[in-house]
């Protein structure tokens, strides 16, 4: 699937081009709800900045871009992410995370995550700040935060090329689901961060 | 001046669009030295990332994407940030931060600063996080550092359109130059807000 950087999805429209060329296609809140853990994660902090307990953004997605003409871009990629999905702060301290879902039943593979994210959020451990993984276990309907401090030593020392399901159970902690916010993952912040 | 996210300058390359298509112009960290304010930060956050005293990154640049073809985006145009320029961790706590510069002698317009600006860097306070202007007098080639719990309240109360440069030397700190940081801001950081 892809997204422009601001979530929305894209969705060709070859047939009515001319007609609709300016209008990127919207899904509203309603329709995004359930439909991906990215999407749960975008709603849990709309929901949690407006109510002013944090502040946290989803990093935009880098674009090359390529070509220009009179101001408008006409040539231009998505590129990765050299570091993570989202950041911010939350009581004062620095906050970064990164999501993924896996729809395997028995594990988390290491090779979802990319070295340099590897690389940014040990920074970012160096630096004093929070971070961690949301995993989603799709088969489980699941989703668990993972402190970086514990994950990031395993994976390099474990021996494994993934992370079992059994793990996750045992040194993550499982977020809550409600409907405002989808993901109640401050709380688990909370148990973990600011004891 | 028309930038890509990553900090290029773009330059249109009319004459020989066919041959060179594919190739941004990039400009190397020595030709950039001294071009302007961002350039300086850009620079002294390289440094300062690189020797793991902090971890600021800018922004980039939010693109709106309206037409895309086979995996190439082929229309979309630059549009305004909502937020600031840079944000990051320094010593565990977030710190996040605008750069604008000006050319009058006297003053500071605040129509320099959107308004979008100023509600995020409220929020950052709200959150007990740093927040703060980086200011540059282009005329006396001076660079301050204005904390926005000073700066921010001012704005609406003091009855202006501008900030004064005599404000500026007064409630700003003055950044010291150099050559490597560029810009020693972490210094009037650390007396700030790490007495």
């Amino acid at each position: 699937m892809i997204r422009y950087p601001n979530g929305q999805v894209y969705e060709p429209k070859e047939n009515n081009e001319k007609k609709d060329r300016k209008k990127p296609v919207a899904l509203d809140n309603f329709a995004k709800r359930g439909m991906g853990l990215e999407d749960d994660i975008n709603l849990s902090n709309d929901f949690y900045n407006a109510s002013g307990r944090c502040l946290i953004y989803k990093r935009p997605t880098p674009i090359r871009v390529v070509r220009m003409k009179d101001g408008k871009i006409t040539e231009a990629y998505f590129s990765e992410k050299s570091t993570t999905d989202y950041n911010g702060v939350y009581k004062g301290r620095y906050m970064d995370f990164e999501a993924k879902e896996t729809i395997n039943k028995t594990s988390f593979a290491f090779a979802n995550i990319r070295p340099q994210q590897i690389t940014h959020l040990t920074s970012v451990l160096k630096q004093g700040g929070i971070a961690f993984f949301i995993i989603r276990m799709k088969a489980y309907n699941e989703t668990y935060l993972l402190d970086c401090s514990v994950f990031l030593p395993l994976i390099s020392t474990c021996g494994r090329k993934s992370f079992p399901y059994a793990w996750l159970k045992e040194k993550g902690h499982l977020i809550k689901e409600g409907y405002n916010p989808r993901l109640e993952y401050l709380d688990v912040v909370d148990s973990l961060y600011f004891k």
